[in-house]
């Protein structure tokens, strides 16, 4: 069959069956989403023999064993999915809900309530979790969607979708509500990309090469992040114990995450006192310093080693690697030139004693998450209160930040009169 | 000059002027408007002489009588724009606010913080007052914006942003946070639209062409709606006279607006008691009748016409005029449907005394605004409490249905530590 022809039936069927998930009544979703978990419990050994097929095919194509890792369905990364379903279910239903609703000089009360978005396209690389992530939130959300995950993660991906129609329709709800494509052929992403028609947000998650591929064909919009360039800055008012806790805990505590700090700004004026302390633990946990010729200085005198120097490309890369590029700058405005100049719009704190500099630096740095005396690995859906996240958005418009239930929905206007007319 | 590096210039500028833009005072930002507001009024002579140039220009190039119309300015179009910019001034500033500020188990605080989008760009047709309304309402939401209005209004449009930027520099704002392209190339457009580096979001005001042209090249988030195929379903459970009432409203208040009725639905059960009743009213105001089968029927028994039978391509039109196209549907479930297969998800509403079916309509309706026993008519920012607005959204994403001074901002994410690193 021809990706095209493949692609619209999909489209059409989650178009048709997106108005019965959003008139579906929250008991029948947490309903699926019970029988879902319970499912994935049952069916463990099922699941992890399929796996073991995509496995072993990734094992001989030469798959590196960081990307196999990921591929694997093991007790504990299922264990991990049953409670992500069930923590869903347990949130609080979005859609429905009605909030200021006013009556207006004319007579008519005005509102906004709050709908799901219609039809979101997944598209991701080989971690079967996602599959189950996506499914339970787009469907707790009231969406239909439509999964593209990696042609390696295939016979994984069968299984679990299965699962998930096998809960859809258990619940009295149309099992094509959530579609895998169920092809490894690339065009299926692009299609996916350009049904503007039955497709109404395309939430990719995977590396930046995959984004860029999407942003240059997309015609859906998209929720997408490409990099988190995060920033810490010591501010000359900093606590000195606060910002050598906070550095180590955002470069060190995981380092391929988007949330990990990249690059450390300091101000001049506490440069000397706070790059020593800073530096030493990171060098104990033998992180690579790329320095300005300004830290480099502070360091030599201290006799913290080893440093390279940095170059202009540091202060826009993400290594997601235990790397940190190090600045000194005058103080806060140029911290934050820095930031909008270099940074990704992700995840950004200041380290300051000072209520002027935190109220400016909230204010001012235009990020997703904007931080005070705070780690940016606190940035997501979990550390927020959000619950899961589908994702993660530097785009100013819809979500921003960690995207969860919320960000899968949309507020229209209600308005109910009594025959009311316009004069 | 060429157009790439004429548009770069604005985009640079405007990316500059939006930092100042964001973090000036409300003070300053409300001095500016009534400054512009003062001088609209005190230039009235000099704005209508540039405005005269304009209008002349487009008589000798034979620009219809109603285009001409759109384009002039006089006493009474200034006075609107002066009581407009008043009016922004005086709505309370979106920007800063924080919202759901929650302690988290972990001792963080997280909340939300209003933010202005950044750099808008404001893409219109002839009518000079859009570049008073689109510049008060970005400043007023601390944005920068780049105004294209018609080449036809240049020489209006220029006098109109030279008194927008001295406005802004009197109250110690950046001159630069609102510009003008002062080209009538066209190029100019698809530049503008592509320049996701300095332009954060597009809003077209104009007809489907300006729009249609716009979703083929943009490469910018668009804030954008096409057409409005509003209905109105009289139900089986409706009030005669409030059918009547609404959809004469609807339909004739005024013709030439997205938020008119074009296309009336009506349940079998009501249909030969409602429909005579309607077309009546709608008769006597030469209105055009194009009807099912079995609407005909019932007219031709009522002997009220002329009529003339629809056609499909009347469902999916948005005549703009004194036509408009009748269908006697089985019920709520089959009036749902035709608004979903033909409907522009603008406005729709249903006449009815029934709850139930109500509050069905109101859920499963999936438009921008969904109204019960009120006129669509009353789509739109002023309506709503909203203020003035730049434009109206029918996509999902961001801002839907009337766009005000909120939709031109954003969330960010807020957290407040007080040393906090995650576990």
């Amino acid at each position: 069959m021809d990706i095209d022809h493949l692609m619209t039936g999909l489209g059409q069927r989650a178009r048709v069956a997106s108005r019965a998930m959003a008139r579906a009544p929250t008991a029948a979703k947490n309903c699926a989403l019970e029988w879902i978990a319970d499912a994935l419990e049952r069916e463990s050994e099922a699941l992890r023999s399929a796996n073991a097929h995509d496995c072993a095919r990734a094992r001989e194509v030469g798959l590196s064993p960081a990307l196999i890792d990921r591929l694997m369905l093991t007790e504990h990364t299922i264990a991990k999915m049953v409670a992500g379903v069930r923590q869903i279910a347990a949130l609080p239903d979005p859609v429905g809900a009605i909030s200021h609703l006013n009556i207006r000089p004319s007579g008519i009360q005005v509102g906004q309530m709050r709908v799901p978005i219609g039809v979101i396209g997944m598209i991701y690389e080989a971690r079967p979790g996602v599959t189950i992530d996506a499914s339970a939130l787009c469907l707790k959300a009231g969406n239909a969607a439509i999964l593209r995950g990696s042609g390696q993660a295939l016979e994984s991906n069968r299984a679990l979708a299965r699962l998930v129609s096998a809960g859809l329709a258990a619940a009295g709800l149309p099992a094509d509500a959530i579609q895998l494509v169920a092809t490894p052929e690339r065009a299926a992403v692009e299609k996916l990309a350009m049904m503007t028609q039955y497709v109404d947000v395309i939430v990719p998650r995977g590396g930046r090469g995959l984004v860029e591929a999407l942003i240059a064909c997309a015609r859906v919009p998209m929720i997408k992040h490409l990099d988190g360039i995060c920033h810490v800055y010591i501010d000359d008012a900093a606590d000195l114990e606060k910002a050598r806790a906070i550095c180590d805990n955002a470069k060190t505590q995981r380092f391929g995450v988007c949330n990990a700090m990249e690059t450390l700004l300091v101000a001049r004026g506490i440069a000397a006192a706070a790059l020593p302390l800073v530096c030493r633990t990171w060098r104990d946990k033998k992180v690579e310093l790329r320095v300005c010729p300004e830290s480099e200085a502070i360091l030599a005198r201290a006799g913290i080693g080893p440093r390279t120097r940095a170059v202009e490309a540091d202060w826009r890369t993400e290594y997601l690697a235990p790397i940190v590029s190090i600045r000194v700058v005058d103080g806060l405005d140029a911290a934050m030139a820095h930031i909008h100049t270099y940074g990704s719009a992700h995840t950004d704190a200041i380290i300051t004693e000072q209520h002027a500099h935190a109220m400016r630096f909230l204010r001012e740095v235009d990020s997703a998450s904007v931080m005070v005396n705070a780690s940016p690995r606190f940035a997501g859906g979990f550390e927020y209160g959000l619950g899961a996240e589908i994702g993660i958005s530097n785009d100013k418009l819809h979500a921003r930040g960690p995207v969860g239930l919320e960000g899968l929905t949309s507020l229209k206007y209600v308005v109910l009169g009594h025959g009311e007319v316009r004069q």
